[in-house]
């Protein structure tokens, strides 16, 4: 077993988990107890019980959201239930404190049924101030989110997809600066149409990006397939112009841009080697990545992106996801859409003052990503 | 307005709540993440995938609870709606983390619907070591913790009925030493037949007290009324012995002591001087007790209780629930009964070595409590 993973193992034997719920204020005596407890709180509770929308302001409502997965698809390892989902939605729950200073509670539900999920985030709502759907199975989280989205009048998205989006969105803004491109005029791949490819797809595509093929396990989309479900076809209708058909290997030949939303390993050099001459690689499939940067770059490709923290440009929805919620509490957002995606990638891109092949993103832990993010984040 | 429900108002729009949920790891670089999130934690999510068990051992799971409200009846204010409830559960849970370091997140329900609430805590359980319920009104209150108890494989304790229970139980112990009497000789007098009292009363017939009388809004509770709900049915069957009828004042006659779960207020000198000699009084309404002690002191109470912090014998449920979920937690307990709660009010007393009138129970703050009742919760 890799190191990574036995000292992992290891942190959470120690600690039993990642997360703490502390109090803000310290508990000293009585005249404390009286005013964070009975007989002081009957006052806030009244005061709410009047007018609920008080909660946003005396509880943790305010800067509170959970981090709910059904266990459905974690990380690349697929369906491992709830149970399993608990330690990275903790994860994810420190990373929201560390970059935004977002309370976020990891909620694994025992369920798997799309209306089930929705019931049971409706049922535990009034707690929390925003709602990040994670590691929920395509096409599932589509329908999950879209519920919640019209149910709920807190803000509800589903970082899979819309985090990596943005992340994407902003690596390509970065990338066409870089190659001297526009976007009317790059050709893209995008291998994978689950909840990640699906949605940078759609986020490209409302950005301006004019010729993208995204492919599935059966090949590229096109609108004369017939084994398209309701997502896929939408996909079809915004994608493909050129009607491209047949293989990855095909769909690569005269591209600008590869966009790796799937399994690892998948590219090898003769593929990169029918690119564009000046072409941006996308390897983000976890923890192997299409193709290794090494590879790529000998066999031409300017820019190498993927989602490792061990190699360049690192695509992680972490410079996106804190940012985004941290905005949404502290702006009154209750509802996220594309127009707020896009200017949050924009802000991200922007970061960089000077894009180059080696840094089109920043890196995690350079100060104020997540409140450049959240100011992009408004009505 | 008094000046503590002002200055609570005051906190809680200061802190926009009391509770935040922390790392118990600093994330410095990019090594401290890669172990709490990927790729470390996927090592970590598989091995819970292959036994969910394992959560207790990598995950919050294994120190943290959930504080289930559904607004219906929070603490004497009635039935205010679940954002109302936030700031008594996150109050709660401040109480949780100072006196057991149990972690504790407050769930406020959008739901008063028994099969709801039920299901709605089901979803989210997988998450959490144990369901502390609470501020849910009689007689839903009884049905949804007696479904849940026996749909979870994790610990469910309503708070207001069984913390109070243990509370008033060690309470009643300490009484008997100072007032020199034996449980089977006393007679008791409850008023208030909904969630503490009817569980009070359950939890002191079956420590051994021969003659309890309850009283609901309509007067003692008896086996001839035909307007009984099932819960309050079963409480005929084991109270009552002597078929008391008509009103409070003649139940209090010849009485030993009094514990009072419901209105304030309602107690004059007069009806306390119709009791035995040497009596006990527990006035344990909140925020107005049913007689002030000094009333009651004057009219011929040997031994007076509350459940103000301000005055002496505060009966308070803080000297309970922490250390009961800090056992369970502890000592792998997936069942509360009657005999750990039995227990832990034994072992709540015993903390107080020599009782007196004005000590018959410990301080809230006095070291070693919740760690002394923990002792006392196991299989």
């Amino acid at each position: 077993m890799d190191k990574v993973y036995e000292d992992s193992l290891e942190l959470h034997r120690k600690y039993h988990g990642k997360l703490e719920i502390k109090s803000k204020m310290p508990i000293k005596n009585k005249e404390d107890l009286s005013l964070v407890y009975t007989p002081g709180v009957g006052a806030v509770s009244t005061e709410i019980g009047n007018n609920p929308n008080l909660a946003n302001e005396y509880t943790l409502k305010r800067n509170t959201i959970a981090i709910v997965s059904d266990g459905s698809a974690i990380l690349g390892l697929g369906n491992l239930g709830p149970e399993a989902a608990i330690p990275v939605m903790e994860g994810k729950a420190v990373l929201f404190k560390r970059f935004a200073n977002v309370d976020a509670f990891p909620i694994c539900l025992a369920t798997q049924n799309v209306d089930e999920i929705v019931r049971a985030v409706k049922y535990i709502a009034p707690v929390f101030g925003g709602i990040n759907l994670e590691d929920i199975a395509a096409p599932h989280c589509f329908e999950v989110e879209r519920k919640l989205q019209k149910e709920l009048s807190i803000p509800v998205m589903h970082d899979d997809q819309h985090g990596t989006a943005v992340v994407v969105l902003a690596g390509m803004i970065n990338s066409l600066k870089v190659l001297g491109s526009a976007k009317e005029n790059v050709r893209l791949v995008v291998n994978g149409a689950g909840a990640a490819g699906a949605t940078v797809t759609k986020l490209l595509a409302r950005y301006g990006f004019k010729d993208i093929t995204i492919l599935d396990s059966k090949g590229p989309i096109h609108k004369a397939r017939t084994d398209l479900n309701p997502e896929k076809t939408r996909l079809a209708e915004i994608t493909n112009p050129r009607n491209v058909t047949g293989s990855l290997a095909e769909a690569l030949k005269g591209a600008d841009i590869f966009i790796g939303l799937s399994k690892g390993n998948i590219l090898n050099e003769a593929m990169i080697k029918t690119m564009n001459r000046k072409s941006a690689v996308f390897a983000l499939a976890n923890p192997v990545p299409e193709i290794m940067p090494d590879l790529a770059i000998k066999a031409g490709a300017f820019i190498v992106a993927t989602g490792r923290s061990d190699l360049p440009n690192q695509v992680n929805n972490v410079l996106a996801f804190p940012g985004i919620f941290r905005g949404a509490l502290d702006n009154g957002v209750i509802q996220f859409n594309d127009n707020m995606f896009i200017a949050a990638a924009e802000a991200l891109a922007a970061i960089v003052a000077k894009p180059d092949p080696q840094r089109i993103l920043p890196s995690i832990f350079e100060e104020g990503i997540a409140a450049t993010v959240a100011k992009a984040i408004h009505n």
